[in-house]
Order: C-alpha cells, then sequence, then structure tokens
C-alpha cells in the first residue's frame, strides 16, 4: 500500500517533468500530453514487461490514467506559475527517478531477483521513462547529459540495501531514506557541477 | 474473423506507409523492408506486449510476414505509378490507424480493460508504428506533426463506443463506422489545415 | 549449454562494441557503463520480450551483468591497446550479430516457430541492440548503412536452415557454420564496399 503511494506520486512527478520538456519544444496541447504520458509510464512500463507483469499496470489500473491527466492540466494551467521552468523539471524529474528507483527495487525483490539486478532493474525503471521523452523530442538522453545522474540512482539503490542490512524490519523509513539518498545526490550535482572523471585527457 | 481482416489489411497499409518514407530517405532495398516490417508490426507488437499476449501475433502467424514482404514488394515495384509519395505515404499511413485504432480496441476489450483505457491502448497501437519508423528514419515523430493525428484516433475510439451505446449488436457496423471516423477526421484536418489551439501566446 | 557459451560470448563483443561506440562519443564513465548494457541485452530482451520468456534472461541470471561490467572494464582499460577504434569496433560488432543471429533462431526454434519466423527473430536480436545504441547515441541506425548488415544475419539465418538439411544431427558443426557465414559475408561486404543494388536511378 505504501509503495503503491509512492508509484502514484513518482507518475506526478514524471507527468509534470514530461509537461515542461514538451512546452520547452512548444508541441501542441496533445504532444504535451504523449510526452506527460510516456515519461509518466514508460519506466515502469519497461520494468513491468522485463519481469513478465502483464497487462502492464496502467492498463488494468486506471488511476495511472487520470492521475496523469490530471497532472497534465495541472501543469499546463499553472504554467506561468512554474515560471522557472527549468527548476521546475529538475525538481520533478529528481523526484520522480528517486521513487521510481525504490519503486523498481521493490518490484524487483517482489520477482525474487538478486539485489545487484533490483539495483539495475530500479535504475531502468528510473531512468528510462525520461530517455524514451528525450528520444521523442529530439534532445540528448537524459542519462548522458553531464552531471550524475543514473549514478544517483544506482547509489540511492545501494544505500537501500545497506540500509536494509543496518537497520532490518524498517521498510518504509528505508524507502524514504533511499529516495532523498537518490534526490540528495541529485540536487548537489547539478548545484556543485559534480561529474564523474572523465576518461579523456584533453577534457 | 472479420477483425482478422482489419488487422491484415492495416498491415498492408502500414507496410507500404513505411516503404513511402523509407524511399523518400533514400535507404536501400533492405533498409527498405526493415522500416516497412517495423513500422506494419511495430504498433500491434508494443500492444501485444503490454498485454502479455506473447508470442507475438507475427511470431507465430506466418501470413503477416508474407503480406509484409508482399506490400513491400508491390510498393517499390509500383512506386512510379505511386508518383505522388506524400500524397500515397499520407493515404495508407491514416488508413493504418483508423484500422489500428479499432483493432486496439477489440483487444482492449478482450481482456476487459476499462473502456479509456482501450481507447489509449488503440491509440498506441495505431500511432507507435509510425514513430518507431520516423524515429529510425531520424524525423520528427509523426504525432508532433502540426495537422491533428493521435487526436483522430481518440475521437475514433471514442466514437466506437459512443456507438456502440446508440446501436448495440451492430459489431461489424460500429467498426467501420469508427475507421471512417478515424480517417475522416484526418483527411479533414490536413485538407483544411485544422489544428489543436495553441497553447504560446506568440503562435 | 553450448549455446549458453555463444550467447555469454555474444554479450562480451557487443559490450566492447557499445563500448567502442561510447568512447567516440566521449560519454562520462556511467554513460559508457549504459550504452555497454543496452548493446549487450538490448536485442537478446526485444527476443525474449516477443517471445514471452519472462523475466528476461539477463534479470534471472547475474552472469549476464558481471560479464558486461568486466568486459567494460577489459575495454576501458585497454582503450589504447585496442587503438583502431573503428576496426575493433567493426570486429566485436560483427562477431555479436554472428553469435546472436544464430542464438536467436535456436530460440525461436525451441518456441516451434517457421523458420522462416526464426531468421526474423535471429535477425532481429542481432540487429537491434546496435539500434538501440546507435538512437542513444544519435548516430545513423547500423542497418542503414551502407554496406550489407543485417543481410548477412539473413544469410547466415537461411544457411543454418540449409546447413540442418544437408547434414542433419550436426548441431554444433552447423551452429558454428552458420555464425562464420554471418561474419565472413559481413567482413567481405566492408572489404570489397558490397552494397545491395540501389532502387534510385541517379545514384
Amino acid at each position: 500500500m505504501f509503495y503503491y503511494w509512492l508509484d502514484i506520486l513518482g507518475t506526478v512527478a514524471f507527468a509534470i517533468s514530461g509537461v515542461m520538456v514538451a512546452l520547452e519544444k512548444r508541441l501542441d496541447p496533445f504532444g504535451v500530453a504523449i510526452i506527460a504520458f510516456v515519461t509518466a509510464i514508460g519506466g515502469g512500463t519497461i520494468r513491468d514487461m522485463l519481469l513478465g507483469v502483464q497487462p502492464v499496470t496502467w492498463l488494468i489500473n486506471t488511476t495511472f490514467f487520470y492521475v496523469i491527466i490530471g497532472s497534465v492540466l495541472f501543469a499546463v494551467v499553472f504554467r506561468k506559475q512554474l515560471k522557472y521552468l527549468t527548476k521546475s523539471l529538475f525538481l520533478f524529474d529528481t523526484i520522480g527517478i528517486g521513487l521510481y528507483t525504490v519503486v523498481g527495487i521493490e518490484k524487483g525483490l517482489g520477482a525474487q531477483l538478486d539485489p545487484v539486478i533490483c539495483v539495475a532493474l530500479g535504475t531502468v525503471s528510473a531512468c528510462f521513462g525520461g530517455v524514451i521523452r528525450d528520444i521523442l523530442c529530439r534532445e540528448i538522453p537524459v542519462i548522458f547529459r553531464k552531471e550524475i545522474y543514473a549514478t544517483a540512482c544506482i547509489l540511492g539503490g545501494l544505500s537501500y540495501f545497506l540500509l536494509h542490512y543496518l537497520f532490518p524490519n524498517q521498510g518504509e523509513f528505508i524507502y524514504i531514506a533511499s529516495i532523498l539518498v537518490v534526490i540528495l545526490i541529485r540536487i548537489l550535482a547539478v548545484t556543485y557541477h559534480l561529474r564523474l572523471p572523465s576518461l579523456y585527457k584533453d577534457d
């Protein structure tokens, strides 16, 4: 139940981030809705299809559909209040990847996968909605931007298992702490322009 | 049986539309065949994978494979007769999205999905073959072009349920009417340059 | 067992080819790892999802994960020894498509698919890891480059069935011979700039 709400919240965050990118690209209202939809359900859909959880969640649970429609209307109506588009995009995208990393890990554990694979699955769930969004909008895929992105998901995922080891039976605390690790690393990375060390001499 | 034929017809239409785009891009014969194949089966494959209908249709029913090969040969041989490439592309693509919208809705109903989700599934089936085609060909994805596109699928899908309500037990009539709604809206949209209202002041 | 090893070898070859493309694109270490991962498991993942073999192989067998990580480390550390990046990329990519074509055909036969569909499935498995790699890196998808590429997979796939007809019960010999057919055709195509005949008068 608790992580069902995380899933909904992640959907809202990603839908809004999709609207932000689509507005920057000046798409028509329906293009905006499609990008929001694809961003919000893309990562979870790939996750479900990899696991064989089908029909995928949003097909059988209409809540996701209405949540996305609602988020799109909200984001379009209040787009002037969300003045600093870039900052809003960053914020909602970051919340989205934090939530989806942990939801993906949970679903992987539910399918009895190895922890290392759960982290990979969480990272894929978190990042690939944004990757599809960027490919459709002909942007450089978000995972290749200079500041640490997928690395934040991986570190958050590892902290999930570390916390489980240190504090067994503290489910909800661990969820929230791992989500915050992802968000915090991402904010620090963007604020201080943290990058991974370069592989190239002349950088 | 009836909508099996719709599925075949949609496959032919999309395969030919794929050939048209690939010829414009001056791909080699095999590139043309691949684009035709991906366009024709892309939307249906995503639909089947979302629903968990696997192995997907074209893997177990070889008819689709031979229909696509036949359509490619036809379209390549008669490409001079199909002189007005752009118009042919428009025509076949439009027939394709009309047919696939209704086939997708039918499959969604068969999996007992909510009507609103069936419309979304039909729209995805109809549009994403073309989206994959355009991404591979490095074109702007068809759903973002200015004239109404996915909107036509959605309106056709809604009319499907409206007609079902008005004329219960008229299966085949409703199929054909809904397909014609999609096609008609799309033709009107392109003829009269109908667009959705803009979200941007300076448009 | 034998073709499990082919699968592993194909994964190594594709992972290294992914590293090569990513280094050319000057991605950061994590971007390099992601491209390697996606290239190595992309084709097989699509194959498994089309067939309904889920959870897909790399989720339940961690060997693939560690093999990819190992290949990435190897390729990054020895990237100076792999001086001629373009040639190395070509070599590893070619080995990868040879192996994956045959593994895909085998899996198709295991699911009792028609031979012609098995060849299509093998070709998709072999080519689409590279296609996803190129889309993410914003390169022209590999299947559309001028020299024969997917055609090599198809001819190798056909030779698999021809050899089966000529030499029944020679499993491993046939695997290896078909793989070599793919690799040989590809090498000849690139060496002698072999292309399919053009569809366009002014070429």
